[in-house]
């Protein structure tokens, strides 16, 4: 198995500016620069902490599954994402053992990573995003 | 500020056999040993990935905060837990900072270590547990 840590954590806030603020004035995380995900009508912006990192995302569109969360929810915590360098693999391996996928084929996220979210169904209501970075060899 | 890390990040379920299957024979992680807490009447197990941690908890007590969450949602991300090496001081800082602390004293959580949750309201929905390991140096 090639899950080797969690990439990320993924919080469906109203504003990212807003959300920011207890992370970085109350906890002291750093964050990076606010990326727009045109493609996928997102704001996010990433917080390192230890090996992982929090991800805050602010909807764009209204019709958006995240903005359909944030209605539902008033926003928290939404995915929880791992880290795997054969995400091909990984999801033909899940695919296989009854998992339903959201993307059968990768897509781009985020730092230009290749991912792909698995229904929340199989994890017990959690939903799971797999990710192969950028610069991580195969 | 002395948040390090995750500690962990924890996920209400309705029973733990069930709910480790995905993470063990899907992801592959490994499971510590359930514990149970006889004072919070909680079964949890922990699930190492990386340097942070899955936290699986099974409520034992319909009358808990943790039942009326399951009830409410499902069952499904509950909260996140960073680790520092100053708990008082940090509970000090973010209650002057107008943070609603759930516990203004620490109280003891698995694995021993000196746990104090701090209102969701705070961080736009997501529950924040700081917990100062056992055997961490302050």
């Amino acid at each position: 198995m090639s899950v080797k840590k969690i990439n990320h954590i993924g919080i469906i806030v109203p504003s990212i500016e807003e959300a920011l603020k207890p992370y970085v004035e109350a906890l002291g995380l750093e964050a990076g620069e606010v990326q727009l995900l045109e493609q996928h009508k997102l704001r996010v912006v990433f917080l390192p902490v230890g090996d992982t990192q929090i991800e805050l995302i602010e909807p764009l569109d209204a019709e958006s599954d995240q903005a359909a969360f944030l209605r539902r929810t008033g926003g928290g915590f939404e995915h929880i994402c791992f880290e795997t360098s054969e995400l091909e693999g990984e999801l033909a391996r899940l695919k296989g053992l009854g998992f339903r996928l959201i993307h059968e084929v990768p897509i781009t996220g985020a730092n230009n990573a290749r991912i792909a979210f698995v229904h929340a169904d199989g994890f017990h209501n959690v939903t799971v995003e797999l990710c192969q970075l950028a610069d991580c060899p195969a």
